[in-house]
């Protein structure tokens, strides 16, 4: 991919006129979990409209769509938050949504993808791309992947461009790494702006194909079964997209993971102590930053809360441990 | 009480200033939880620092010492937020701060008032006025009601002026009631800007003392016993403060009540929909518009969401009772 196939702050600075009336401008969170030389901030994407930032990009994509295409609608597999920022989207454009779903997907997000008005289709998980492309062939509909696309990264960039006017003298941004189009969006616009302001990218290590794959050089995937069994639900992708992969190494300056523990303890943290719900997914921004912010160096840190779906019985289990906690220790 | 006795615009506007160094200014939240005629956002004081409101009047009453009085240091019984935001304010200007605590209170809060630095004694709940009294006469320390003086009213106020700052066509406010410090201060601020604007508090029916109080025009006290019973732990004060019954009198449109059920339902929706972590305390409000909010008229609607200082053992109840129930409809 060349450098001018990457995606340039115009076209974030075009989705976010594109989105204004679609999406909400979320605050930015102070926290007392910094240190005294590296304050820690929030980006509270979980506050943004469906539950997460995914509803950013889908808006810009599917405000991109050619009256034709508009007319052939769109479709996507995702068990997660972009199928419902996609089902929102189509719908507030008036437009059809198809989302393929695993059978296995929760009752939760099943529910919520219908109830913004998508067309839901449960399947194996391995007929999932096959359905995908039977329906595209009937229906003619459009389809939109989670992070691979360069409308979804612009979109997902306005993420950075809030960030940057919210917090000027930033130095680092924290950012969950799963198919890599919210690092992607973030660094490009904020490289623009501010190239000296670090990118740190974070993975659970249960699914860390990226800190692999940017230690040596080269794109990995990881196989599902191995990804799969971190707790942070939205990161389970096997490998970021083929368009990510450039921006990441044009772009992103570290790569760390954290554990599963580390990302339990700080999704505690965010609910707890800033009073914040957010998912698994959306705390090991968090987790990064409180393990390895040394790789940043001085200055304000904003850590992208990037959703805040959890399920509540995950939620519960969690705080009936810190419950437990806090009984034996007291 | 004479209407000149009654804090003013102009005290709310000199606390905004005083206090803009020590407190956060929180975000309006969005929700999807209002009337195609009244959309519902949260001023969400849950994200303020120690965790509610109650930093904004501590720091203002705080700040108003005078130099003799600072060097004696400030003292208040409390078991709740108020305790953790006098002890926080007392810290920063370099003060003591003494809190008498009820042997009840629940280990955390304890350890979170202590965090801030403050001296903590625990007493018999019987002995909590003789024991603030004995201390009083001891060391000379400046007792600070939790809602029954005009510094801290002037405080709360702050909130009033930022909502309306944010949410200029405003057409209502709902606010969780206890000793009516916050309801104080709100209503003054709101009412000297935009007279038109409703005004509400929300009561527990457990802890409904305003409600039948203001319905009598007269202030009246429930038994603590009584209050004792709501979920909701901030609004258990038996009777509105006594400089605080002519703010409400003066200013409030309407105090409503909302049940027990009604207050955990809400809480769900603010945690689980909103995505903000609140105290059962802080969802009375978004209870009472839920239930009531006919009584307002049409236009937007700003419930105070006041803290988020929950039990991790409370809110996983709840979000157990939350994915039983899904499982059950599944």
């Amino acid at each position: 991919v060349e450098s001018e196939q990457l995606v340039g702050l115009a076209e974030i600075r075009d989705a976010a006129k594109r989105i204004a009336g679609l999406v909400r401008r979320t605050p930015i969170v102070p926290t007392s979990l910094g240190t005294a030389s590296s304050p820690l901030l929030l980006k509270a994407e979980n506050l943004q409209v469906t539950g997460s930032f995914k509803a950013r990009g889908a808006g810009n994509a599917v405000a991109l769509l050619s009256p034709e295409e508009r007319a052939r609608g769109v479709i996507t597999h995702s068990s997660g938050n972009h199928a419902q920022a996609l089902a929102r989207a189509a719908r507030e454009a008036g437009i059809h949504a198809t989302v393929v779903m695993p059978r296995q997907t929760p009752d939760v997000k099943q529910l919520a993808t219908l109830r913004h008005g998508a067309r839901v289709e449960l399947v194996e998980p391995s007929e999932r791309a096959s359905r995908v492309e039977e329906i595209r062939a009937e229906t003619g509909a459009v389809f939109i992947s989670p992070f691979d696309n360069p409308h979804i990264i612009a979109g997902q960039g306005t993420v950075g461009l809030e960030i940057f006017e919210d917090v000027p003298e930033l130095a680092s941004v924290w950012v969950p790494v799963s198919g890599g189009g919210l690092i992607s969006g973030i660094a490009a616009a904020i490289k623009a702006l501010a190239p000296h302001v670090r990118i740190i990218g974070v993975e659970p290590e249960l699914a860390g194909d990226l800190a692999e794959g940017f230690a040596r050089g080269q794109r990995v995937t990881w196989e599902a079964a191995r990804t799969g069994r971190t707790i942070a639900d939205g990161l389970r992708v096997q490998a970021v997209g083929e368009l990510n992969w450039p921006h990441i190494t044009a772009y992103v300056d570290h790569v760390v993971t954290v554990s599963e523990d580390a990302i339990r303890s700080a999704l505690r943290q965010v609910v707890l102590g800033c009073k914040l719900v957010s998912e698994p997914s959306g705390a090991v921004s968090v987790a990064g930053f409180l393990e390895h912010h040394a790789v940043a160096g001085h200055g304000p840190a904003v850590a992208v809360v990037s959703g805040g779906n959890v399920e509540p019985s995950v939620l519960a289990e969690l705080l009936g441990a810190e419950s437990e906690r806090a009984r034996e220790s007291g």
